[in-house]
């Protein structure tokens, strides 16, 4: 197939779909001088042909027929933007059989059946690439796989979910309740009408199955991410917080030691000092560590529609140059590494928790010797009566210990008999 | 020539030259995987080969002759990490006409004859990258060339300078002064024993042309960008920044509006909340911002062993890569605009000024009229006495203006009689 001209075919019309549309028709100046040819979008999958778009589009490019995209001759490059996975997957299937390269933003499909199309992608000689999947405008993937392929990556923390890091940024700046917040960020769009995948975690958790795999060259599943969403975060949590020098994020944390590797989704206390602490309402970061390298983070807006087409139609230029120098389909590789995750008793970190407990001689003497005989020790502790009752509430943050530890002390906890209950519990991570 | 083995001469075996020694050594498996085959250090250059070191590495490799070098048929890849210029220029360019792959981490070369050396690599098909000649190990040129490809870059403001950050940081910190500073720096390896490169912003500068080069796909030159340092930075300036919500840094700004462009080294006031406000100490960040992506933001190691050596390695990798699909020495562009730099009156800015004035009634309208009538409004203004004397200082930040406009006030005001001087003045950048 020829690059003397590079044709689109666009599947999706939505947000991000309307900017790449944009960015190829403003930015066609520059796009030309980096591939050497004129790039056209030759079609445009909608599902509603009649529907008012914020675009400037010739109407015989739109179609509502998937085979128009997928059998067209003339189409080398198929730039999926509308979402979903099965049928979806069965698309971009059979546009990579049929010779054309792919570009999706699609994390959901990335992070289920991600292996599989690129492994379809490489036998049909096809390029496949997804960098608009996790966090929008950031170049993140192309950092781990290019910018810092000599290195190795032990550890990534990333703010990868722009809804939560805008509602627990609200809920800190403004003391507002979690419910609040959420409403208000419907309002503004920043959350969508159900925000269950994105306050629940499971969102976040796909983008770090994906970042996982290429960051650790290992076959990370969705279903090796275990995950925490903020609904039940509350004001108080992000008081205590915030006076014990923190600063509360959906983190998603994927770490490696020594061949095992644990990757998970939960809200996590950073000291306020951490580069990640000071992201603030719907952006995006991620903290890299290599073992050579040190620290770096790559920060940027995590969605919207032109940011996230940026992404897109990068991919686009990176085909159309590998188009151009005949050398597609060979970016993928096969991992190098088996796939191990880290058992319970090899999971290490600090933890904060919250107890309400009775306020009454001896519960404090209790607690602490129920942490002492499990080998946890605090770092930080802070008991404070509650006006007006007989409880008071306790909070602590421990030294590093094993999640197994953790676990089996918090289960003993729940059991003693001077605690009323136990209001909230979190990761701490980020310590130098 | 084949892939079947890269064989490399190093040439330069200090801090960054036992880095890539010891991450070839050490991630071998990864780079195998990477590319394919093995990678192997041939020869390495050096001054004196008596010299003990802190590298694991056979006696027999080392030569302090570079012929053995760059007329080696077997070394495919020369990594330039000795520093130099003039001499380093001829060595370079002899190996790009000997059909060798180069990778250089250094600055000053690439910000004077960077251009000259593209051209030479491309017309002997071989590659020249030097990802480590900006900002250590952060993968930002990659992130301009790649990442934010489709991108039509409007603004980069870097803390490109180690050494610099590292003072500020401390001075604001501690309240200590740039001399008392600058001694621990020294003491702790942060600042040579001639630190002038660096506190004056000449380093910085460099990073800035080869930046702003790639990010405006423009020809800039060193000479192109002005310089101003930080010798003459005080407590008391720091003081007045924190007081009025400022951070001060050493920023390098190369901003483009409508093709024209703008490109600066100089000591700079940042709003406390912008991102690159809290990358303190040593550390480097590229703020890079885009038409369409918006504000991104590079962070990480500007220097050191390791870190920089990543950044070799990577770009090692990427070479590598090439040879292996036979595509090497096709990355490099003219630039597709030409160069236009901004006249005085066309740099907008706001501005930070500090004034001693006789503390007498009619000063303050003096002062104010003579803003007043070259149009210069004020953000912000603060009038102190100074205890025991007879003046007062005044300080402003200004509302936006132009440079010509700003110049000229400037020099009005230290010709007026109730001004005994201007102690600093400053640009203010970063607002939204």
């Amino acid at each position: 197939m020829s690059a003397a001209e590079v044709r689109v075919g666009l599947l999706g019309l939505g947000t991000v779909g309307t900017g790449v549309v944009s960015i190829i028709s403003r930015h066609q100046d520059e796009l030309r001088h980096q591939v050497g040819c004129p790039v056209t979008v030759k079609k445009v999958l909608v599902r509603d042909k009649e529907k008012q778009r914020p675009v400037d589009l010739d109407e015989s490019l739109v179609t509502d027929k998937i085979e128009e995209v997928l059998f067209d001759q003339d189409i080398n490059v198929v730039i999926e933007v509308m979402g979903g996975v099965e049928t979806t997957r069965e698309h971009l299937l059979t546009a990579l059989r049929n010779g054309k390269h792919v570009v999706t933003a699609n994390k959901d499909l990335m992070a289920l059946y991600g292996a599989e199309l690129l492994q379809v992608a490489a036998e049909n000689g096809c390029d496949l690439y997804y960098e608009a999947s996790v966090a929008g405008g950031i170049p993140i993937l192309r950092s781990l796989s290019d910018g810092l392929s000599a290195d190795r990556i032990t550890k990534m923390m990333g703010i990868v979910n722009g809804t939560t890091n805008y509602i627990l940024t609200k809920m800190t700046q403004n003391g507002s309740s979690y419910e609040e917040v959420l409403k208000v960020a419907q309002e503004l769009g920043f959350a969508e009408s159900d925000p269950t995948a994105d306050v629940e975690g499971l969102d976040a958790a796909r983008k770090m199955a994906i970042l996982a795999t290429l960051g650790f060259s290992m076959d990370v599943s969705l279903d090796d991410v275990t995950v925490k969403g903020i609904s039940s975060v509350t004001k108080t949590d992000l008081d205590y917080c915030d006076q014990l020098g923190y600063t509360m994020k959906l983190i998603g944390l994927a770490k490696r030691d020594e061949g095992r590797v644990e990757v998970s989704v939960e809200p996590t206390l950073l000291p306020k000092e951490h580069p990640l602490a000071s992201v603030h309402n719907e952006y995006n970061a991620v903290y890299v560590y290599g073992e050579a390298v040190g620290e770096t983070m790559f920060y940027g807006p995590g969605a919207g529609s032109l940011p996230t087409a940026t992404a897109v139609v990068s991919d686009l230029v990176s085909v159309m140059k590998n188009m151009r120098l005949g050398v597609c389909g060979r970016q993928v590789q096969e991992p190098l590494h088996a796939r191990v995750l880290k058992k319970a008793n090899e999971i290490d970190s600090k933890y904060f928790l919250r107890l309400r407990v009775l306020d009454k001689a001896g519960t404090f003497q209790a607690v602490t010797s129920l942490f002492a005989s499990h080998d946890v020790s605090f770092e930080k502790l802070l008991q404070l009566p509650i006006e007006g009752e007989e409880v008071a509430e306790v909070i602590v943050i421990t030294h590093h210990t094993t999640k197994e530890n953790y676990e089996t002390l918090y289960n003993k906890l729940s059991e003693l008999e001077v605690i009323e209950s136990i209001e909230s519990c979190y990761r701490v991570e980020g310590g130098r």
